[in-house]
């Protein structure tokens, strides 16, 4: 009998996980003595807060290397009967986060693949800002380079004008008010930006106004916090 | 003192609350009196099902009329001092979902928002198709009549070898049937097409395989069933 591979969300920050996992994904996840993971260390501690069934020393816990060993020791593993969970360090795995290519694989050997509820900041921030949620596009990173970053947030802006879209985006966090102040000077006044911090965590804040509001305020305040970009242009 | 605006995430199906929402949503929604609310006979059966402090008889329900009463009723009760839950049919609220007007007066009248977790079809198929989750696109409806519906298909595709981007879509359930002979009839073969039906529930399918296998199934399987479709180019 082939496992499941089950992809597990983990926490934003250090919350409470009942505040942000439901009973069956903190079930599911206390039960799984094989996980496939992003880094051990946030895994190692994911499985204490949620209190693991077994010791954790018992746990198998193989860290994700890029490489094609990680869908064969997650496939092997499986196929031998065991269900695994795939986890990445905060959020869920394979969304703006690795652990995609496991999830191909074990389609293409036909294992069942079971996604848990838990939080997600991109879905959290784009519930949250506002803006368009029929129509949206997740960018992953913007280029660093200020002029090729203002040429892009320029092309997303016009994107936006055209087809009414949300344009979500994030940053390195020690490069969060270096983008925002490039947002603020290179957007056109009425385009609305949002910015999402600390997301499900006591510090949370969730910040839109236009473009040239952004510009009258002191953007320190979000400088090395997990942060999610969202920007709608008007029409 | 103002209230808060809670966005509260509405369960996918007939499944027990603790299966798919956090015991934090769970009791933030069980206090709230106040709600605004995509119809008000499902927001009743969900407010029934979480087992909320007071009868349902005493709770104000205002539905989304989609005129703009219904930001003037969420400001008029927010700045009364009431919290207000922010409720959609299934899932998200405004995200593939009515509510997103709402949220943007709170924010322009500078009111709290708090998003809480819980399930989301179109996250859930982006966690479980094994696409690129670092950079997607959600389209919601593509066109009905065929020859613009392979036109956008092509289109997608396109895109989405360039990008290397996921590309996400819905269907009236049922048209699904149609939608699904027309990806596997337009597509090149190698481009891979994920089907997500019924997500969190007992009869949860997700199948992704490429478009030249889908061409050899029968597809009746996914007549009339909630379903999130995704595709992904190959290079």
């Amino acid at each position: 009998m082939t496992g499941t591979l089950y992809l597990v969300p983990n926490l934003l920050g250090a919350v409470p996980p009942a505040s942000v996992l439901p009973v069956r994904t903190i079930e599911v996840a206390q039960k799984l003595d094989h996980w496939l993971v992003e880094t051990p260390k946030p895994a190692r501690a994911f499985l204490k807060t949620i209190g693991s069934a077994r010791p954790i020393a018992e746990i198998a816990i193989h860290a994700l290397s890029g490489s094609s060993s990680d869908a064969q020791w997650a496939l092997a593993t499986l196929r031998g009967g065991h269900d695994v969970g795939l986890l990445s360090d905060a959020g869920c795995p394979g969304v703006a986060d690795p652990g995609a290519v496991i999830v191909a694989a074990a389609h293409a050997a036909r294992i069942h693949v079971v996604p848990l509820v838990g939080p997600s900041a991109v879905l959290l921030a784009l519930m949250a800002a506002g803006m368009n949620g029929q129509r949206f596009t997740f960018h992953g990173y913007l280029p660093v380079k200020p002029e090729a970053r203002a040429t892009m947030l320029r092309t997303l802006e016009q994107h936006s004008r055209i087809d009414g879209s949300t344009e979500l985006f994030i940053e390195t966090p020690y490069r969060n008010v270096a983008m925002l102040d490039a947002l603020a000077r290179t957007l056109q006044p009425s385009t609305r930006v949002c910015i999402a911090a600390d997301l499900t965590l006591d510090t949370e804040t969730i910040e839109c106004m236009p473009a040239e509001e952004w510009r009258r305020e002191d953007h320190s305040r979000f400088d090395r916090r997990p942060v999610i970009f969202l920007l709608q242009a008007s029409k």
